[in-house]
């Protein structure tokens, strides 16, 4: 039997097979056992040291993977890259290395670039998990959204899922849609045509820029938020109608002849892309994607620990 | 015999009966005794996490509450709101949702709103503690003010106390007038008229300008800091006068025909406010409040998590 | 036999006699030991609690110590005086005092003031140990520093090593200095005039402007590195010339009839100070020096904890 990954990386859904990602949920099934019980830790990574090494700013990502980390009983060192240390001019790989040395076992990285989870993992041979690299992959994020459709819908394959929103700058947005497709799922994506990329089709996703349309065709509606911190971005014409065209509200969900499984990556401008009665409504499993991923990546963790 | 707290969270010292605060007491003495042994740490909070959720920076009062926390065992996750975190514009419901959705059992919260705390209590079922909401509520200081008067004088009741100094801009006037009203002392607030609300009589507060004659009256003076880094606060009529009309010196002191036990809550200004001969006397208790501090804080974060 | 520290803190090399040091070298070729095995971790420290106490920013410094302390199983605070905490106006013996008022065992400093650890250690009773006082002494690094040499080349005493670079505001060169001295290796420092503190040869260390010289001369070469990120600084008579007249690379040490070893203190400027084939060459150690500053500062809190 087969309970080892085919990878010692998760630099993207690209490493994984399809057996990969369900030796993933499987775990990670009885880690959410683990996490609801009144003791909440196991001893797994006792004698494994984890470096968080954060090039950008994530609360949320980085409390998801330390709470993780406790929970598997490792030793936890964060290191944020200040804008201090990066004009000391140190290189990327300078910089893990010295981390290296000092005796780590596995480096979780958030970094601004695409590809710098790549890059790293030729030159250091710890085990390294990417924790979003610009708008390129973050991998975690899609297995806790695909295991959240599992855990609610029973299963991936078969079913529907339209992204809705900024693809463009989205750090989410491909890894989801090649976690999902690796699952059987049919992908589409949604949103005016200056936030989806070119290259979506050649993806083997649905294009869609109508929002009434692509809820009638879909199971569950991946709402991703707009980053009104941003000042780079351009919503299209502006907020307003952004919100008006392709935020998700109640009348809208009513009108459909049926049920759509609400998600959304957080933190929710609420009122923005999503209205606070379909974000709190039975249909939502956005906390239960939180919850999902403190599992999920004590799953991820503790099967790369193995490949070491 | 009754040995749980009335109340599952602490929001303010209005939450608790006389019961409960000489409840919290006797628990901190037996803390006190452990954390002055070699070995500082009990088991008690093994399976419990706490998120320190401080949307207003406080080193002190997280020091506190952290090494609290380390010495029940428990495991310790720090969320400190940045000005990004908030201009990404998610609601404080949302925020803490999520920080509870990764199973944690306790908030102890910082904010800079009155009744942040409360506000909350009402949206989630962890146990929640304010360590301060603005200039309303930070009952852990006012408990272990009143425990470090407990100590030095054995008994709080019938006890004179004036708190001298910025009473309408202190995070911990209210809380440490409401504490000590309870266990019987009688308070006086003493300073100028502009840094004195309105309300306090209604609360049974005397009110003095004149510090000789406050000095005259008590048993214990709680010197408030004075607040040199807010720009928006004007004291009266100058820092200068101030140190001359409300500082305490030993010259002062000296003239009176008592000795008077003297307290601070830190960071100290000396020579204005105090001056170093007073604060560093044998009649200072300051840096017993800073031990007892974490004593408070391991007995309050104990019996609460019996409520959970 | 004497397995004890002469002093209880750490302020400079200046407070270790040659038998302190080889002790702690001798007891940091057991951690190293410890930290190669798969259980990286011991018990020794699990009763102690231990604050870093950083006055600057410094992540190398505070993560090598940090790793220790989770080595060692010690209870770690850490506390970041940013400038709000300054322009609190309190002082430093307040803060410490503070800070051991909630029964901190030892303090690890860093403070921008040369004799900001020994004006401490005159007030308060806990362990200290410097890590970074201004350009006064750094003395964990030097001792890391010469056990990477004992460990390269079998011994310190009787080794020439050169220090390259801006010795005038260097954290490192003057522990780095003292600590040779005393293990009985002969120090030159190489650099230009503006960047050499006229009192080098008061100790004892030779001065030498041209680097092949001071090359020909060396067995090791300490580069040091330029601190591009202070603009303080005036580096003569322009960053290039500086990197063509001092800058190490592979050309130079081709040219010479010999082997040297190279260290560096990181953050390496590829291509200013040192060039990318002699950092990653066999003769560098710099990785080393990261990978033995765990392991030396695991030793030297092991041995001042027993002269708590």
């Amino acid at each position: 039997m087969n309970n080892q990954l085919s990878t010692r990386n998760l630099l993207g859904i690209k490493d994984l097979n399809e057996k990969d990602i369900q030796l993933i949920f499987e775990t990670a099934d009885n880690f959410k056992e683990v996490i609801n019980r009144p003791i909440k830790k196991v001893p797994s990574l006792r004698d494994v040291t984890v470096a968080n090494v954060f090039f950008e700013n994530s609360t949320r990502t980085r409390l998801s993977f330390e709470l993780a980390q406790k929970r598997l009983s490792a030793d936890v060192i964060n290191f944020s890259a200040s804008s201090s240390s990066v004009s000391k001019g140190e290189t990327l790989v300078d910089t893990v290395k010295n981390i290296l040395a000092m005796k780590v076992d596995m480096i979780v990285m958030r970094h601004p670039y695409p590809g710098a989870g790549v890059f790293l993992s030729r030159h250091i041979h710890a085990n390294i998990i990417n924790a979003g690299d610009g708008a390129n992959e973050h991998p975690t994020q899609a297995l806790l959204d695909a295991f959240s459709i599992r855990e609610r819908l029973g299963d991936v394959s078969g079913k529907k899922v339209v992204i809705v929103g900024d693809i463009l700058h989205s750090r989410v947005a491909l890894s989801n849609i090649l976690c999902l497709q690796k699952l059987g799922a049919e992908v589409m994506v949604c949103g005016p045509t200056t936030l989806i990329p070119r290259y979506m089709e050649d993806l083997g996703v649905l294009v869609e820029h109508n929002l009434r349309k692509a809820l009638e065709w879909c199971d569950i509606a991946n709402m991703l938020r707009i980053q009104l911190e941003r000042q780079d971005i351009k919503y299209f014409p502006s907020l307003r109608e952004y919100t008006m065209m392709y935020g998700l509200n109640r009348a809208l969900l009513d009108s459909l002849d049926k049920t759509i499984t609400i998600m959304h990556p957080g933190p929710i401008n609420r009122g923005v892309e999503i209205t606070s009665d379909v974000a709190d409504s039975e249909h939502s499993i956005i906390l239960e994607q939180v919850e999902n991923g403190v599992a999920i990546r004590m799953a991820v963790m503790y099967l790369l620990a193995q490949k070491h």
